[in-house]
């Protein structure tokens, strides 16, 4: 089991995480995370603070000679900006976010102090974590990638694009989009928003390639790995659906329409030709890619601000503007793959064991010759 | 904290739950729980099965004189058809299952043994633990209702029903569908797809009304409501997706148009005039009411079998056929009230303490005033 | 990961648990389980009810032809008498009891709604789940007993006799105890104690045998094995103390008598000569056989009442006198098996994977050449 | 729920920690926490780290302007000597710690990269999270002390102390005992042990006053507080037994000289003139204070060292010698305090609920009204 913990607030001093539970044996550099870090801050639409930090992670332990012992994993991205004592108080209340519940719920009179940790700046911490997960992953040929499939009502055609070509492409888009064209119509459909003091959203996509068949369960609720990968999603900030392979298209296809058939031959063992059920049936992988689509609600800090109400006062007011993007969808994609990498990452350590890199890959030898077998 | 665990297999004596953790005082009546269990049954498009089984459960420790005591509750609904032992070897893996991967990952060589538990008659044991939550809710005048918005491509029109009528033209439906209009369609859609030997899919919506402000936080990952029930109803067997409020019509809407403005006035305190966001605001609840939607898959056991293997012999064949439903989406949408009435049950609990009803009732007053003047 | 919850009053219907997350591949007999539920009964100086009731188990979920698939197992005892709802108000207070601090917790008016859950009948479930977790340990070679070695101020000399002798001579004793002098001195003081309406208590010692070096970790607290052994044996009812190896007696060595001298040779490879540490150092097991012992407090229900109050009129009263046993001490030992069991079993399931039987012991065996070739 | 997660090595950066799940509007000082720290340091018989180390601790996320938010506490203490990749290999197994365990389970070939994390200097990240919850515990006036009871056969006697005076005498004693004739001579045996290259165990008490009738619970087995006492306690490095109230001297007590007899009087209330209990009944707290002995095994790492192997050559060595204590039960007291901090916290924060201090305080005040009236 890997658990893990992350805190720090956006105008706090460091955003931290200890990832609990990780195998020993395995190498991680600085630099990989900080090129999940990197990713993380780009995308067409997005605001200031993006151009002043440039994240960079400190590993302050679980590593000696680079290289995990078993023991925690101590992540830290210093912010640049520290000054949660000295910022001003917050008393309007923005419309979607999590301003107006939190004070309530906390017993609090400044937003600011809601404000600070309900920020996706959180999310530094996690795609870090991601990124060790990812390491682990890469051991055993599983691959993660995502990438934009709508902004703003401009909606991608990828279809027929492989994951390499996918891959590549999207990570060239400068809102992650895989169709050069809807990429176009997507940065445009950002400036216009941008002009109006108005904010965007949209879907992403989350792939994972090479995952073994049978991580997760049917025995117990909790143990279904869609419901997991589900929980860590829907985890990420504005994030407001989540759905695998076809989704919510099942909804209007008959079985015979929807249902991957079943063939077999000698090389690959069992197959399919279809992949509608996004990598995933009976609560456990299938052993085809798992994918998930995600919708993003649009960003909920309005230049244009919408109409409110000071919390001390109660009076009527505009909503805070604070320092924002005007769209992160193709941000949440790659938070999108660290919260993925880490629940698949810890489905492997589940079902494989995991003291040593080593022992884990032997058991996994050993499961693969099992069931070619069967 | 709650927590609960079921047993039990499709054939086996008995499908059971232990559910650990609910106050002291709490009259519970097996007729209550009947009665969801009776609601699961029902729904057109229904097999055989649900003729012949009328599901009866037993409370067969945690209540003394029908009164919790704060003690493990545990139900038990015993199966008519007890044969497990002695029904036949399955070798033909029917898609969109567990039952290929199932004995992949349990190493195993008959189906049966893996389609026995991940039927969805699990669910009786999951509608029997949250009828007992929704009991805790009702305390709290905390209601939770669902209805089917779409079936085979039909989609119901109930905007502008309020909550009490949508119930109760909901109730009535045979397919659970607050539209009649669309009911009538669905039910003939039910029974072309009966006719070709072919089945449907759907999405059923889910409403909590009278949630407090506060379940749930943004201070960690895992403690986000969202996120929670979000586990809980993808965990449903068939369910391939889950939103909140305006779910995946976000991604074409501009902020200004999705995010719901905050008014004030002395006798209601804050409140909204819209609910985009579904009730949930920074992995909190906003006080307006939850609204979920999740799309449920067609059944994967076809009267006209896909193509698919023998996993004894590698031949190609016809999935196995299984007696089985046409369409499941209304009883689906009882399990997804079940399931979302233990995530705010727990929520609950976890926010007011909970040993006694007593004592959760007068901690819900004192929260309730401390916010009122806020 | 395996989980287990369990229900049941000591009046009440039926005694229940549920395992979640044991191994496919694994034959369960309830004779096996009732064998334990037999052994927990016996015990001199054991009440009455321990006459009337021969506790039978029904594995009602989880095994099909007797063989574990993977899913959960549901375990039922039923109680002869289930009379909880007819049986009088309880006012006085039992010292050492759950009595006051339940009504207390629970706002409960009855002490009657405390004691048949506080019970120790509750040790009946656990002592079923233990008899499964120790089927799959046996199937890796590691044995668990108990036995007796103080009863009321008589101490018990086993230290020269070997495992093998130690459980042959303790299963024979009427107090479980493998001295048979001190057996028989213990018996005569159970004597003693029951004319004098009085109780005894004592300490019983865990060992487990054959226990793979590496299980448990130093890495986080929570999970370092004595720490969850010792979770598991201090929440046996009556248990108040825990102790590893030499225990308590540490606090007067010196480090060089304490710690047990490493030796090699090319068969046994590491092996130690003495093994006060009881068979864990840094958290992990060493290989060396785990010891444990326990004390047990003296029975809280005197037949000659202590001094209490009555919760009503808060009027001086004797306590209340309820069917008990003079001393539990052997029974204990048996509960104590069956914790020790559990988490065993759950931690060879985290470290050795644990979808089937047979890949854990591929697991384990590959493991075992590992650590061969260091 | 409060949770933490503790990450660093001995010879790492930075030791650390993320307390998740405290309420807001406790004020948090650094000065208190490295209060602790420091008590944490002292102790006659700790080796020369103990000089040139004086821990303090920075709190990097989860305050502002002094002050809790809810959001997750990070704590860190930079060690100030890191050299953790410089070190040289370790390949003599030291008896008595993780060395020969560690090096096979986690597939190392260095010991180095066990007793890195293996360490008791883990306890400092333990020490801070404890100071957190003692500071809320304290807003409910709830206090915890130690004191050392034993060392190398000296026992301490304490009995007729009260709390305040057993405080102060331990607080001023260098071996943390309030028995002033114990205390020198304890110094002396110290003394003796380390010109002999040895090293010394012993037994420390930790006590919480002020502590409400009905933490933990009865109900399920994990619930029970001393069982989570006894987890904590037994999860310190080298602690090796835990008893509570009489401990493992109630094996040779009778049950009418054990239990505590209940009194009333309508000031107090309910109360007891003994605490043979320990302040626990029924897997409940009693109001009265909790009593907890734990016994330390002597340190491991010695002088004058013990005969072992080299892991790598197979061949008989003397263990390594690493820079160490002679004696540190006063230090294991400290930290005892600590996690019993943290459990009672966390114990608390269930029954109570826990989002804000205010909130939490109101329904410990209902619950206290309720109790008083029953």
């Amino acid at each position: 089991m890997i658990r893990y913990l992350t805190g720090g607030e956006s105008h706090g001093r460091t955003m931290t995480a200890i990832l609990d539970g990780m195998p020993s044996g395995l190498s991680i550099k600085e630099s990989t995370i900080n090129n999940d870090l990197y990713r993380r801050m780009l995308g067409y639409g997005r605001g200031k603070r993006m151009k002043i930090e440039a994240d960079k992670v400190q590993i302050i332990s679980g590593l000696r000679r680079s290289v995990t012992m078993g023991s925690p994993i101590t992540l830290a991205i210093n912010n640049v900006d520290h000054s949660i004592d000295r910022l001003p108080v917050v008393l309007n209340a923005r419309p979607g976010h999590a301003d107006l519940s939190g004070v309530m719920k906390y017993d609090l009179k400044d937003i600011r102090s809601v404000l600070e940790r309900a920020s996706a700046r959180e999310t530094v911490s996690r795609v870090s974590v991601g990124a060790v997960c990812k390491a682990l992953l890469a051991e055993f040929g599983i691959e993660i990638a995502s990438h934009v499939v709508a902004i703003g009502g401009v909606e991608a055609q990828t279809k027929d694009l492989g994951f390499d070509r996918l891959v590549s492409k999207a990570e060239r888009s400068p809102v992650r989009c895989a169709d050069s064209d809807a990429s176009g119509l997507m940065c445009a459909e950002i400036d216009d928003a941008t002009e109006e003091g108005d904010t965007l959203g949209g879907v992403f996509e989350l792939i994972a390639r090479g995952v073994p068949v049978g991580l997760g369960s049917y025995t117990q609720w909790d143990r279904r790995i869609e419901a997991r990968l589900s929980y860590a999603v829907m985890s990420i900030q504005a994030v407001r659906g989540v759905s695998f392979g076809a989704g919510f298209e099942m909804a209007g296809m008959r079985g015979s329409m929807v249902h991957d058939e079943i063939f077999h031959d000698k090389k690959r063992g069992f197959y399919r030709t279809t992949n509608n059920a996004g990598g995933i049936e009976g609560g456990m992988t299938t052993g085809e890619a798992i994918v998930i689509q995600a919708v993003m609600k649009p960003i909920a800090t309005l230049m244009s601000p919408l109409s409110s109400v000071n919390i001390r006062t109660k009076a009527k007011a505009l909503a805070n503007v604070e320092r924002s993007d005007v769209c992160a969808v193709p941000a949440a994609g790659v938070v999108g793959e660290a919260v993925m990498a880490i629940e698949l990452a810890n489905a492997m350590i589940e079902k494989f064991g995991g003291d040593s890199l080593r022992e884990m890959k032997r058991n996994y030898g050993g499961y693969l010759d099992q069931i070619k077998k069967i």
